[in-house]
């Protein structure tokens, strides 16, 4: 690896690389960070498509096959933003070329091929090369200044955690079949999708661990037409890498409560079918001390509750988190000039790059999204035997 | 029964005999009734106490004894507003008497004294006497409204039901012992107390059942200070008719989810250490073609999606339920100028009033409540039995 | 004046009627009163429709001639409840005959007559005969706590005001003619019947009087069709006391920025046409330390800043004003379970009544009311001279 | 000029250079543009300043005169993003060497050099020359909604139009002094640096001229600290282009009413004292028929109310302005994802640069500017005499 330069290339293209290549390419423009960033390729199957992909993003080079990205000299890093079917492979491939990895959540389609990731992820760790997962709601500000919060003892032992991903891109039932509405190239519906960012989003807010689950587990609507090539980047309905069919054979919804390691109970819930509800990625945590809340579709704020302050004076605080104080926030504009949801994605890079650069583990890691993926197979197991308590 | 006046006669005086004795006094002031309201008499065993609250409720004498109130000729219907342990024998005696009954929800501490009191209820009804159960939130002009856009349609197939109820006045530690915390006064914590109005209000909202639940039940606090004779009326920590003891044997907390007969599914939550909410009360359903949302800490406020809006246009409405054109609203202020907790009670007292003067049933009729007892029942046994599935 | 009992005669019974009796049934039901109240007698021209207003209203007698009412021996106090252009000879005729008064705002329709009705007052006070005006958003919790905040200097020293009352009831160009867009009945038009509530609260909220104005008002619609009889009550459209014409002779919106006497500026607006408020009376203090924020279509919320909480977690606090530690709630329900429009009017009573059995001046006083009969006239003035500004 | 590559020269690169060059910078990325672009060269008088700008922003070459870098060959459009009192010097001179100008707003610091430079925008443009003025919030997507609904004639004949431009930066009067708060470098204070998009924002969105004001200027602060050598980007108080002096000489804050000259009445508010508020950029128009409200702390979000649904159904919609039908919004992520400050910048690269490849003017004009300089300009004049109305 180059003691200057990181060079990174991109396994898929379609929404999660545009958002990531995004990342990559403004990071060093806000941030100072320890290392350059070269965009040195990306890989997908179609050599046009990828091609003008590369054009797009600002990649030096293409490889149609993922195997001729991992194997160049001129790689210190693979970005995977393919379907969760691929990680697995990849991301061993990858690790054993002594590539870092970054890989786009859910980590894996199996909790199997997940602990094989992480194994794999262990023992390159001891030889300096780094894996992490990109859980990159960790990285809104608002959700890391309440992480801060919460680990300063602001709301005190946690009692209540409460999440909910509301969406509603899939309400028409002729909504047509996409590579994320089957199971083999998916893993799972609105659970592995949207479901694991509140799994990891609490247990990473909480510092506690979700140790057992009663799920239920809902399919609103079980076929949808079949579409024809899509070429768009950046939609929902991107099927660079997967083959669409007909018979949808994931949830559309998941709803779950949940016992932490810490003894805080919660309550959750994903779906692709709340009308109305557009990216209501919300969570609030209730403590004996105070509260904090966060909901997506209001992505520079944080609601905190001090249960400290004087009686009569209490309330939410609507905090917009755009100060220079806050986490991240003093690389980008004046207080109230909010980001948005790319942000993250160039935050991650941040995080990314500066651990590589010390050394040091990034998180989440291999490990850390295992453990995610332990409580989606538990959720899976727990909606598939009459909702009985599952231990994770 | 005068054919001109209905006489009231009220056991119990605390919070809910505050609030039931303001809808009797108001809805005649602000209604067209067809029946004058008399507030003859209250019961209550302290009998310094049930005069200081007949003065100050307007009702014109008093009993020591319920079963006195219940025998006295100038009665025609019994309100009941004792804790729940009470709630069958009073109400079962008051219907044998010809009486008719309000009770206070929950029904009754158990699914067998439900089933009797719905019983007793159906058989009185053949006689003309009637009893309904005090779920006085359907009477919020917002919800009321929902119900009605539910009803014509606006929404479309439901999906999904949503059901939050938060409270925090229980968070701290030392908060202390009342009737509402000792099972055996009050049947159950936080589930029958505020979970019973999620279960009403969702299921009336719907128009659907509740057909089976997987439940986990929570008590974060395990014993509470003996508390002395609170003499206060209103508020939540009111001991008139129930024995305060040291341990707590009742829920701070439940969380379940559900299956409706119509094939929506549901999360819901109902807590008492919620710390930063006062009393959200928040019901949401999603249809195919639409969305309702509600939060009692916006009393006057209903959210409504309409999928029917040209794509652009689409977003929460957020109606403020003060028009004429609103249930209950026109007897009121101008629009915007909204009202408050106590005006269910008002509007209760004025849909019963009228059914009993068209000799139909009110309702929630007792069956209806019975209903709410089995999903209530059901809950507890699923969290009894590590959250299997328990079918209602 | 009995020692025990506050005898009340009223005079008009339309939507202020409806309010104004509300607030004296309820005040004795949820306060401790030091005197009791007895509703003695209301007056109106027309027979028949004061009857109906008695019986609704709880009055024990009417009168056809508020001259007759206020010649009364049994009343006590004479609650003005007419359009503005009696107030003034209603108030000096009852305050000459000993009566306390409690007049509805404005105060009057002229500054000479508001001039004339605080000197009365004053000498009327000499004689321990009291008058108050009805500014009753004054006895708003949430507005009241705000003044409890910064009375206590939570927000320092005071630099902007900000008032909007914003209504759409007449944004309808055929909406029909009534006597509050009759100038010789109502003295002005938005300006007065709620710019006037916007003056009143910010003097009383800042300590601060209003030195300066410049003004613009504007008519948008200037003929109505003429309505024919009205006879509801609680509607804006009442006519009771008034001939309707087709004519509107009144602003329909009023728009002004001022300076107050302590160095703020303020920026003030009141329409009855901007389209989607219902109520949205909006008043905001911003100071040196902090910031409080009101609507009052959220009636039971106060917003407030604190400018020291500690950098990072500053934010508008939601407080619900809701719990015993605030003004006038202790009285009413548990927490979170909000009161409406018209207890601002139960309020009233108390503070009225209380400042009577106390022997002390209520306020606002005529002198207060007279204070922002001159800002009205001052606005006119400047409206009237290209937004000069304008001496108060 | 090149017909492939519109070759960019930025002259300044603090904030406003920092957002510009990101807008450059993502525009291709995003957006299919008829032009590639080619960031040439940065000038700023301090050497090694402007050659980590050059390196942060990603321009290829650096000049320490504008003149010189007005005078390369290998330039096709010059961004102007210095203190306003350079903006005219620079501008004429570029449009006369040939070169297209992006001016940040306000255009100028007086009338007479907005004038200046409106004469020669209009002569250039004869040459196939073309000037922009930077009212990026124009571009936003939730305002450029707001527009097209207006425009499509769902509100109606408008009547109110609301604006303020809230901001506290300077509310401690121990921030220090920047050139922002020098006349010599600034024009104006609040007024030109926020009030300018208020009146920029609510002509364009209501196709109205204000067409007389009457204002009030505020200096809360009139002295502050001088600071020492400001290096950083982004932030309010850079100084690279100005000498810092210990007087305040512009207002802290400006009130102004105004009539428009299609008939509506408007209220403004812009201050950077208002405690509380970081970026609140509010707009709010109401119509006959519908209203709009928008506010920058929630940028994706437009509020509509639409006057035409059915009674009792009204309500403002919250509208999440993520939606492919919306403007600039099918370029970047699905729905509910939001973005931020910066897409405004690479929205009007994308508008320039179409209309550009277009050969047409692009908008707002200089002439459109300067109708906003002359509002500027009749807002202190008034200001100056006691508020008098002043014709624009």
């Amino acid at each position: 690896m180059s003691e200057q330069t990181l060079r990174v290339g991109m396994i898929g293209y379609a929404f999660m690389g545009a958002a990531h290549s995004q990342g990559w390419r403004n990071a060093p423009r806000f941030f100072d960070l320890p290392r350059r960033i070269e965009l040195t390729a990306v890989a997908g199957r179609n050599a046009e498509a990828v091609t003008a992909a590369a054009e797009q993003y600002g990649f030096a080079a293409t490889e149609t096959d993922w195997r001729a990205l991992i194997e160049r000299d001129d790689i210190d890093l693979v970005d995977i933003c393919t379907p969760g079917n691929l990680h697995a492979e990849i991301a061993l491939a990858a690790l054993r070329s002594g590539k870092h990895v970054l890989c786009e959540k859910p980590l894996a389609n199996t909790v199997e091929e997940a602990e094989e990731m992480a194994a794999a992820a262990r023992e390159a760790a001891a030889r300096g090369v780094f894996a992490m997962c990109g859980y990159s709601y960790r990285r809104t500000p608002a959700l890391a200044y309440a992480k801060q919060l919460i680990d300063e003892g602001r709301i005190g032992t946690i009692r209540h955690v409460r999440g909910q991903y509301l969406q509603d891109w899939l309400h028409d039932a002729d909504a047509p079949m996409t590579w994320r509405l089957d199971r083999t190239a998916s893993g799972s519906g609105a659970l592995g999708d949207i479901g694991a960012h509140l799994i990891d989003t609490t247990q990473w807010l909480t510092g506690q661990s979700i140790s057992g689950v009663s799920a239920l587990l809902e399919t609103f609507v079980t076929s949808r037409p079949l579409a024809g090539e899509r070429s768009g980047l950046g939609g929902h309905g991107d099927t660079s890498e997967g083959a669409p069919r007909g018979e949808v054979t994931v949830d559309d919804a998941a709803l779950f409560t949940a016992r932490f390691d810490g003894g805080a109970v919660g309550s959750f819930e994903a779906s692709r079918f709340a009308l109305g509800h557009k990216n209501a990625f919300r969570v609030e945590v209730n403590g004996t001390d105070g509260s904090v809340a966060f909901d997506f579709e209001d992505n520079n704020v944080l609601q905190f509750f001090d249960g400290r302050d004087p009686a009569g004076q209490q309330g939410f605080r609507r905090i917009l988190v755009t100060e220079p104080e806050h986490p991240y926030v003093a690389a980008w504009w004046p207080p109230g000039h909010g980001i948005g949801y790319e942000h993250g994605f160039t935050h991650q890079v941040v995080d990314l790059v500066t651990a590589l650069a010390e050394h040091r583990q990034p998180t989440p890691s291999f490990d850390d999204a295992l453990q995610v993926q332990r409580v989606l197979a538990a959720v899976e197991t727990s909606a598939g035997d009459a909702s009985a308590w599952t231990g994770v």
